[in-house]
This record gives C-alpha cells, structure tokens and sequence, in this order.
C-alpha cells in the first residue's frame, strides 16, 4: 500500500512526540523505522520487563506496538493534528524470548476522523526473526490543543 | 459469580508469583485484591510512565490489566497449573489522569483450558472513580514445568 | 449506570431502524428490551443458523450483539444522529445451545463521536440462563444524510 | 507463509464441513479457496443481509470472516480434529458496498491447541477489490467426538 503523507514534516513531528513519550524511554524503546503510514520501534531484552516465567511481559510488548500503530497514524495526519489510542488488541503467538524485539505499525485505512492499523511484534534473533505478537488497532484524529503539542 | 478456588493457597501462588513479575516492580504496580476469580492491581501516577500529552501511557494501564486478569484466571486454576496470556483488548474510553489507578480483573468462565476474563482500569481520584479502560481477555492453563515455577 | 437520553424519541427510533435491518429479520430476531443506554434482541433457534456441530454460528450471535450494541449506543445519541460499528471482539466461551438467545448491549461511555458498549449473549434455558459470549464494541455517531434514515 | 497440511486429505474435510454449515448456506455463502492455511468464501450481496443503510450487516461479514479463518485453521489440524472459535475482533473499515464480497482467512500461527488467524474482508467491484474489515481471530483444536464430524 502506498500512502501520501498530508504533513511533508511527519518524521520531525513524530521524533518530537516520541522523545515526550516518557514511558517510551522508561522501556529502553527507540524508533528504528518511519515511513508515510509505518513505524517502527525497537525494544531491547531487559530483566526488568519480564514477567514470571522470565519472557518480556505482554504488557511491555503492547505498549511499543501501540505506539508504532499510533505514530504511523499519525505520519498520515494533517499538520496541527493528534493522535489517541481508541482500543487495540494483540494475540500473543509465542514466548517473548530474544536479545530485542521490533514492533511494526502500518496502517491499513486512514479515515479523517479514525485510522486502522495492524501491528507485528518480532523477536529479533541473530539468525532469524519470528513474528510473535500481531495487533490490530483503532486511532483517533484529534486537534492539538494549544500548549499540548502532539 | 461465586467461584470456588481449587487451590487453597491461591493467594500466596498469586503473590508469589505476581513478585517475580519484574516488570509490575517496574511499574510500581502492587496487588490490593485477591479473591477467588477477582485481583486487583493498583498502579500510582508517575511522569516516566506518560505518553506524550502526560497522561499514562495505554501500555502501562493495559500491562496491570493484563496481568490483574491474569491472575483472576489463576486464582481458579489448580495446583501445579501456570498462566499464559493469549490475548487481550483494551478500550480507552478517557484520558489517563489521576493520582493513581485501579485495574480490576475478574473470571467470566473458567475453563479447563480456556479462561475468558474482563477487566476494568479506573481512575482513583480523591472524591471519585472513574472508569477509564475495559478489556476482554483469554487466558491459558498450562503446566507449571519442573524449575518454571508460575 | 444511569444514562439520560438526549432523543425523547430514542425508542420509536430504535424500532424504526431495527425494522429496516432486513438481516434482523432474516434471522429472526426482535428487540425485547429498549432503555437509554441499554438495548436487548433475542434470537431463536433455528437450525438454518447453525455451524457445523449443530450448534448457532458464531456469525449469527454476533451479529444480534453488534445490533444491540449499536442501539444501545443510538439510545443516547441527539436527534438527527445515525450509528456505525467501527469495530467488535466477542469471546465465544460456550457452545450456543438452547431453544434460544438474547443479546444485551449495554453503553459504557457514550462520548460525542465514539461510544463504547458491551454485549453479552444469553442462552435462554425454561429454567436457566448461561452467559455464552461477550463481546466490547465501539460505535460511531454520523449525521444522518438525508434521505438515509438511520 | 508455507504450511504443511498434516492431513492430505484437508481439502475434503473443509468441503464436507461447510456443507454442514447450514448458516452458510442460509447466507448464500459459498467456498471459492482451499489451501494450506488460507481458505476463501465468497457472499454475494443481498437486500435481506442488509442493515438499516443498505450495506451488508457487520454480522454477515463477521460470519463468513469467521467461518474463512476457522477453515483455515483446519487446514492445518490432524486427521480428527475439529475445530472452534475461541474469539474474534473484526474492524469495520469501509460502508460493504458492492456487487460481491469475499472473506479470507490466514493462519499467522497454527500451535497444538491454538490457531490465531487474520482475516480480510474484500468488497469486489467489477473494476477493483477494496479490504473493507479485517480480523484477528483465536481458533481451538477439539477432538472430533463419535458421531459429531467437524
């Protein structure tokens, strides 16, 4: 699918809004990839992300690909514009093991008002990548309010 | 619904468990209920969990969701029985604002392989709760293996 | 929840609407419960819905839940409004097996542009009911065009 | 994504079991693909599937999205099996206008137990295909019980 970004500035604007995403930077997450309607972002293996059979949590998992399905929303939006979160849902496929994992967002229609996205986790090994987690997902267009930048 | 727990030391399986969930220390989520088929995990604001407009990150909530669910699946679970997350949904119905917050997960059916839960993330503020997310999750029963300890 | 009607007219525009669903009536389903806020339809069985184990099709309790999802959220919606899906997840967590169903949708947060619902499909038993499935919904308020009733 | 059928006789199976989806044919849905992991059904329009607006109901997409992804599932289940939906979430992305429609059904994880698919609805004009819902959806293995085929 080929798409056409409304706003020419949508790496900047994403970069910005990525940096103020504390909870991106708490998770060691960083983007690796943003194109027109997909982005990508890595999350590295840390102990502190597990849960108790020693596999990165689920919750951990859900949080970069509903940012990577919400950053490639927003890589379709017109300038001045927001994104929000409506709902997602993930299936776990397989035991988040590996050194660091990739989580893709792309968008599958852009609506004015609400864009659907699909997401992939990988767990990235030296010699392959396996696709462990998909999502599929529902953002909102919102204005940005003044003082709040997206 | 009244469940009746098929381990009786579910609550200390539970915390137990929940402790070794390194990311929940992250969080700085903690348990406040444990009932048979009902947890409650509760997660106090904090800047570097936010996303970018400064409410909590949809990550964050879903993660104590995910595993209050999670563990309202294991309180009905027999002894020697582990936990997995197949999938979850989560609707983001408000902002994240509040000093603190509320995930509740609570057992719809108790299958012998399949448990289907509900969950709900509410913002505690001083005067009121608000309820801000709902999931819809499904939870497996697997065998704790020798050494893997739920 | 207590939910007040901004439509007087909620029902009469409910029934209107269900009347044009021609697939509600292929099916055989018919409201039997209209508040602000809270929408029921029940579905008979017939054999002519079934799936292959002789049990009703998923597909088919779906369908009446998303319906009463969606007046649920239309009983709340002003004068001049028309709903749309946008999305929904059901759990099928028994076999759908009974002289016959209902589906309740119920509104959870009714916001200006998108209202959230649950719905939960009952098999009606003489002397019992058995919650079967759940499904979490999003709905969406259009203008009715005109000529397009809702 | 190359699957390996465990049973060659997969093919066979789906035909007899979609037969027996008395749904189906209720719908006028019929099967256009059969491959390892990926099946197709077809569902013409009609003015009796419709909902308030004209479209085709979500529910009648939902069906045969449902029954293309647990078919699909099959294809990849051992000789006995049979097959379930656990649940599914469908994204309603695009009005379902059109002269025909056609569901397909891919598994992105065939496990024991678990099969987690994706599907895509198509509303098919003579000049183009447009993807107007798609879906995630978790299917389970069960043993074909004496007397009860799949």
């Amino acid at each position: 699918m080929q798409h056409q970004p409304l706003d020419p500035d949508f790496e900047t604007r994403i970069r910005s809004s990525f940096a103020r995403q504390a909870f991106m930077t708490t998770l060691g997450a960083e983007l690796f990839e943003i194109e027109p309607g997909r982005v990508g972002i890595e999350l590295p293996f840390r102990l502190d992300l597990t849960q108790q059979h020693g596999f990165m949590h689920a919750g951990a998992l859900a949080a970069v690909a509903d940012s990577a399905c919400g950053y490639a929303a927003l890589s379709l939006m017109p300038t001045g514009a927001a994104v929000l979160s409506v709902e997602f849902k993930i299936n776990l496929m397989q035991p988040a093991a590996g050194p660091r994992f990739r989580a893709l967002g792309k968008v599958l229609r852009a609506g004015r008002m609400l864009t659907v996205c699909t997401g992939e986790v990988h767990a990235c090994h030296d010699d392959r990548q396996v696709v462990i987690a998909v999502m599929q997902a529902t953002l909102m267009t919102i204005q940005e309010r003044s003082g709040m930048a997206d």
